[in-house]
């Protein structure tokens, strides 16, 4: 038996390079529906945003404009409209979401805008929504909020503010060694072993320069002393997070951290930071995406 | 006007993962003719290795058997024939080549072992061949051997012998990172800027652990501040290579430091190791392999 798909009163989109996630939400924050598909920003041209929209949410439109609002890479120049970034210093949440241009009348779209630092240069788009979430539900925090993930964002929060930032490319740089170079051939695809993880961040933090030589031995030790796919898999994680942790040690040394993120990723994080002396705490990265996407639609309304 | 090919009295082999040179030698080790393929150890079934060879070498043999020596990853696992790899500390070369399976009786291919350290794990395919040649034209060499490459090896070599090596996956990751990371819209694929790879050594070795953000920094700039491709490909050699040689240090200082390789290679690593002080001598990597193919085939026909 097939239902009526539920009307949104409004939807929330988290669109990023490779994904496309919609929810239909109720006025008061519930969720009534959700879909998602893999019309990422990186496949779609231009014109072609609209439509891989529509494809996923036009069961929850009504006959009038129904708000949208996106974040993520849909924001980039490659995307969908250009939101220029805000800079650091700056509030994770912005009143000033970029309208796209929506042919549909149906469709009323609003961008979040990116946020950039100008020195030491960096940027991110999607995570300031995140940040945005978890500072609505904790609005008295003041720490620091890691977001591990294909390029793991470190920010400083202060007083309902983004002080400063640094993004690391540990997941891209993971998924490149295990998937695409001779690592692949040692490198299980699953499988994970906790005390070979612990090894190697510990390793990774003490001489983080000697990563690019720990990796081959990944390899060589694969070849003479029959290494196990799934320990070289969790060692070379773990040499990847223990260089971040070595690097981003200002952020974490000392300072409230809270992990954002997929769970698998902010349990290997959080077991790192523990075993550093660190005692972070853990939220949930859709939750936070979403409660980001539902605070910039309240400030919407109250704005216009 | 075509000329009847040379005969070869011995052939010499080069064959690595991805490419397959062979030289057509004269007793008295001059080359007279020479040729590659694409035919490297990776496209490579069990069966397809001597076709392989035929195809590039057939011109070159008479009547009788000819010897054919290779190195490389022809003697690897997935090769034509295992050459078990020999242990460190041991001489460069040793007389115990193996024999691959030809079946054509006009070859008579004998294959280079490889060199392994049982702790840490490292292993090496080829390289080995070029410390030989080195060896051989340098008999009283006590230093340091470093061969940048896909896989960067740095080697300890005293009284004849590989005393110690280390393996750094540093071309492999230059080519993952340029070439298939977020970086590749920012980093050109060729051009270079001669201060920007000077500063990032220098910014690698006083702080090897930022490397996953200083690589971040790169898409950053590029998009906040215009950084130019050119300049970015030599910010991300610098930094890969800073950080090879703040790992490396044991190895070049206070030693004879001698660069095996491509001169391109070879030239960034002396411009990066003389900037610290260090003052390396640069060797041919096809020569050096052309000699340690020349000094394995005299001491198999001494031993035969």
């Amino acid at each position: 038996m097939s239902s009526k798909p539920a009307k949104a009163d409004w939807i929330a989109v988290d669109w990023g390079t490779s994904h496309l996630r919609a929810w239909a939400m109720a006025a008061d924050g519930s969720v009534r529906d959700q879909g998602q598909s893999a019309d990422g920003m990186g496949r779609l041209s231009p014109d072609r945003f609209e439509p891989a929209l529509l494809d996923l949410v036009h069961g929850w439109l009504g006959g009038g404009p129904t708000k949208v609002v996106a974040c993520g890479m849909v924001g980039s120049r490659q995307g969908w409209t250009e939101a220029p970034y805000r800079a650091v210093p700056c509030t994770a949440l912005d009143t000033g979401l970029v309208r796209a241009p929506a042919r549909d009348l149906r469709l009323d779209v609003r961008v979040i805008p990116g946020v950039k630092q100008d020195s030491p240069a960096d940027v991110m788009r999607g995570e300031e929504t995140q940040v945005a979430g978890y500072i609505a539900q904790n609005p008295d925090f003041d720490g620091v909020l890691c977001l591990p993930g294909t390029h793991s964002k470190w920010a400083h929060i202060s007083a309902g503010e983004i002080v400063s930032f640094r993004t690391f490319m540990t997941g891209e740089m993971f998924a490149l060694l295990s998937g695409q170079s001779v690592l692949r051939h040692s490198v299980a695809t699953e499988g994970w072993d906790a005390g070979a993880f612990a090894a190697a961040v510990s390793d990774a933090i003490a001489k983080p320069e000697a990563l690019a030589a720990r990796f081959f031995s990944l390899r060589a030790e694969a070849l003479l002393h029959d290494l196990q796919g799934d320990t070289a898999r969790a060692r070379l994680s773990g040499l990847l997070i223990g260089a971040e942790l070595a690097a981003a040690k200002p952020y974490w040394l000392g300072q409230d951290v809270t992990l954002i993120g997929a769970s698998s990723l902010t349990g290997s994080y959080a077991a790192a930071l523990t075993a550093q002396g660190a005692r972070p705490t853990i939220a949930n990265g859709s939750a936070m995406t979403l409660a980001g996407l539902t605070a910039a639609y309240r400030s919407l309304k109250d704005s216009t």
